[in-house]
């Protein structure tokens, strides 16, 4: 990196209204202590993107926060490191690094025991009383532009054969294990079944299988995609579109139900099916955000001494851990990028995403200056 | 109990079709290896055994077992080993103790991790591929008789100092004590909402305020209950008939969401509120059977990073710790129990624990001879 | 404190050669981002601070940290704050507080986890390359004077009917918490044998005690310590001067061996005693410094699956939960407080605690200005 | 094995005075209740058989148990089910299934917990009051034989590609992946260091490897061990013959202390080197039996809060675990098998593992009629 030049400004898209982003010149940031200036080489988009440009974030107790405006979503991305703010030795200028969504405040009693993407202060940021707390194109400037500033706690290695695409994985990959932790980690030789095929259900597969489960299960309705799980490690796949998955489930694992359920669906019947796919005493995690209320079947849970584990992100440094299993080759995370847009052509990236077009899984905006 | 001589014949009330129990003459049985003879004094009525009663078992896989005919109920009792089976040697003729509700097969997946309340073989103790699991009176013959034998490991010592009454309190304190274990066994210093004042709801205000929770907040819709609650060391109640319980928890909590909920009231709305009343990253156990399915904000549990534990009864020996507790004499649960009848008047028991009639929380039967 | 003026300087006890201390005047510090400054209104005496004075701190690998010079020690204190740093609301002046020894880093691998007291920057705060991390009276500047500088991560509210001398004793108390912690935390019911009745070992009987442990026992050489031991709640002590410790905690826990051991001695033999007082597959926990090697019985460890978990002060927010159980008035910390000297007489307080005169136990230094 | 005939008697191994090994007619024992009869197909010398056909069982408390005379050792095994007993039927005769060595009693305070190699009724499996627990060729008659009765908790199955003396290791592997299970399972993406290249090290490399553990360090003086443990997946090993191990490892990872480390090697100076492998706050696993006590630096482990776990055999069902990940070929286990002799030449057997003749790691019997 020796001779680059960090420029003074920089192209950036910006959020107005619902659905409404304009590219704009900003002053790139300057990093404080513990911080570094991210030069943004790529960044993918995820479905609640989506979300977060069409009705808002869906971090918060409701009323807590009103749609974020005049601020730069994106949270899926890697870059280079430009310049480092001070007390930083744990990286270097051209270390090649992915970012991590959150940062905690470290002050508060979630964040004192490791869960950071729980913290307390959630959004809290703004103001004198910021207590540091960021989560990256949710509450605070993400990824669709140019640079940008995060804390060292939120880095995360490259290696060199990685490329830009796929090093942007290594967070998603980081929230399908820290789904697997909070379920207990000992995952090998046990039954998981991974629901919905989107791209953390895919990584899901991907490192459930690196860590020796078996078998691992992977439902969904559209069949392209569970191939692409076959490939990243599935032992059976299930389309569900014209089957009981529960029903499904079982015939695929002896007839009996598996430890573990990864839910990446939101579908709505998710939370029943899976409490069905688990055996007494089972344990399902909730991955994904569903879309309003869900009737569920608490008396079988009970009954059944089912543990349940809704997941915000990717805590306690799975995405560390994951991002090592990347770097040891265990799994071709590539397969579940599927296109890649200038940043410039945002717009078209994530109507690609939201539309499904052309088989598309995982959009990534590659910044061409 | 030297002399003491144990008959050929027993009185046992038998479950006929819904709703219909008999007082009829049955063998006395043998114990068998590992197993012990009680000859039982007390035993509790417990909600779950008027669903029994007028419903079947709760405990299993829709489907899996039909309406349990021609058995004993009665679940949470106490008496005095008359009877040593073969290699027995942890007890001795004459000791009291309670007795847990669950001996798991110990073969299974769950047993063999102290989960033997999911034991996978539950109820798979009929044939000749029993694998001896034992679920009193929900699978098994139960304690509205005069003796039954037990697993040496379903047997916890009964101090001299306590009644016979109390000592069926035993049990009850061992579920809300599982419940503890489950959110994490950590609740000195933390807020600990108990929502439900029934017997596990009372007991586990005591059990959280003897384990240094802080502040205990109990809330139900009987104010009668809710001033047990407080001798028991609820730091405060909510008679949530006409309040908002939420906003009632939290501002009883310097208006923070606490750490743990433990859900005992199985009310409609209960996980909902449950929810919302922990902080981000927070844990509430599901201890109450609830009626039917429930409308639950999966969403909310996701973008929170809440964990939900359902439980079954009282695994992991958390009835010896909450007995030990009961032996230090750090809490009063005789404070729980409101009347008493003997064995021929179980009838009468039965109506004023469903009717709740006198203010009946926990109705104990005695055996008298 | 309306009205309160923070003086421009202050007496402060400052080490020179080892065994060296001076009282002279220095700057009050001012609080950073985070940060407040507390007033020390009482510190106490440890045993560590005598080996810092006179060796240096125990706290690092071998040669990796000098003699520390030219700074203040006294780690165990208690203060009010009088002054804020910026973005600090967790906390207002006038707040009465007790201050935890350690601030991690927050950047480490460690404190990512919640274990602050083995950050990985530890004592790497002196140079422009300062990680932040803080132990007080050990790597920067202590107690033994009349304000300090600390971070907000580290403060513990005191309730007001607590005395300033007793409110010391709460990281003490956090430190035998942190222990029972790690030891697995579900002591209820289970014997715990606590070796050494200094200020820990004390307070770890009075913590286990009010966890429900059962039987708690004590051991020491000074019969005068045990008599307070039992008084905090120890069912036996054990005078182990003219007894073998592993055949009298045998005796007095029914013949069998224990779950857990506190090992607060550092005594030569301590480690072999301890893994033969637990039962087989039981636990213990190292939390005095001992001095020199031990010959220990490793093959022992091995064929008794016992885990060994040695902790460095007072990590995972334990104080906290200590700080609880005090405010809750469990146990009654003062017994273990017997001496006050004002901060001008450090040397004579010093002397008490070295030599144990007049029975000392805890002695305390009281900041009169 | 449909035709299969179960002769009346069978050749057996049988252990008189120290060394003395007599090959003598047996009856073929009876499987009862949850047991299983087992042709024993193949069995694996392990270092502690050699120990206990010359010194007696390294298991219990001194004192406890007299050199065991007459019966017969070995306790690495696999082979085929040709009886089922009563209330079997989670395997069918014809079954290939390797075999756990302990059967806990299922009725004390560890085995509730899962823990079943700490059974406290360890040994007492001789009269009357036997509770069941079995440690085989350690307590009980072990594999150095035609045939064996097991319990179906010992079982695991054998995948029909797998030869038998692969199968062997599995108990083998199982007892690496319980090491790294109590060191928290959680080790992608961690360093590892194994010391010591017996079996056990080797496949503790391997499935470390396979769990995704970075990098994992092999240490020991024999170069050709070092060798086979790069294929089963070192990213490191080292050569501690001139060498010191602690700079070495550091060296080798970056020049920091590892997370873990699995010490198999039982040398003098094992612990104090282990301690200083890992970093702040690291833990370490004690997974071989030493050579008589040695000396710790205990002061170094508190100030270091450093975690040891010394591990009985293979708890937690960490076996079965372990057979999954050779069932999904992760490791070649059949590098760590050098040489095989018949049931009849045992002795020559034991000479070459004894003495490692010819390289010998691991030598198998295979049991030819």
């Amino acid at each position: 990196m020796s001779g680059y030049e960090i420029p003074k400004s920089m192209k950036a898209w910006v959020l107005g209204d619902p659905d409404v982003l304009e590219l704009v010149d900003k002053p790139v940031p300057k990093p404080g202590t513990g911080e570094v200036l991210v030069r943004i080489d790529a960044v993918a988009i995820c479905a609640t993107d989506l979300e977060i440009i069409n009705e808002g974030s869906p971090a918060l107790i409701e009323g807590e926060l009103p749609f974020n405006k005049n601020f730069t979503p994106g949270h899926e991305y890697m870059g280079t490191i430009v310049e480092l703010g001070p007390t930083v030795d744990e990286y270097a200028v051209g270390d090649r690094i992915a970012v991590e969504i959150h940062a905690g405040c470290g002050r508060c009693e979630r964040c004192r025991m490791g869960m950071y993407t729980s913290c307390l202060n959630y959004g809290a940021n703004y103001d004198e009383y910021s207590k540091g707390h960021r989560a990256n194109g949710y509450t605070t400037d993400g990824a669709f532009t140019q640079y940008a500033v995060n804390h060292v706690n939120t880095l995360v290695r490259v290696p060199d054969f990685m490329t830009d695409e796929v090093a942007t994985l290594i967070v998603t990959a980081g929230t399908a294990m820290y789904g697997l932790d909070v379920l207990g980690g000992l995952v090998a030789g046990q039954g998981l079944v991974v629901t919905g095929a989107g791209p953390i259900g895919l990584l899901g597969v991907a490192v459930g299988k690196a860590l020796g489960a078996d078998p691992v299960i992977l439902t969904d309705i559209v069949q392209d995609r569970l191939e692409i799980g076959k490939k990243l490690g599935a032992d059976h796949v299930i389309n569900v579109k014209n089957t009981c998955p529960v029903k499904a489930v079982r015939e695929a694992n002896s007839n009996r139900g598996v430890n573990f359920v990864l839910e990446c669906s939101g579908a709505q019947n998710a939370v029943n099916d899976a409490i069905r796919m688990v055996s007494r005493g089972g344990r399902v995690c909730l991955a994904a955000f569903s879309h309003g209320p869900a009737s569920v079947d608490t008396k079988y849970i009970v009954a059944n001494n089912i543990y349940l584990y809704g997941i915000r992100g990717e805590g306690k440094s799975a995405v560390r851990r994951a991002a090592s299993l990347m770097k040891q080759k265990r799994f071709d995370a590539s397969l579940v990028h599927t296109h890649t847009f200038p940043l410039s052509d945002l717009p078209t990236g994530l109507k690609y995403a939201r539309e499904k077009i052309d088989g598309a899984i995982k959009v990534v905006i590659k910044n061409q200056e």
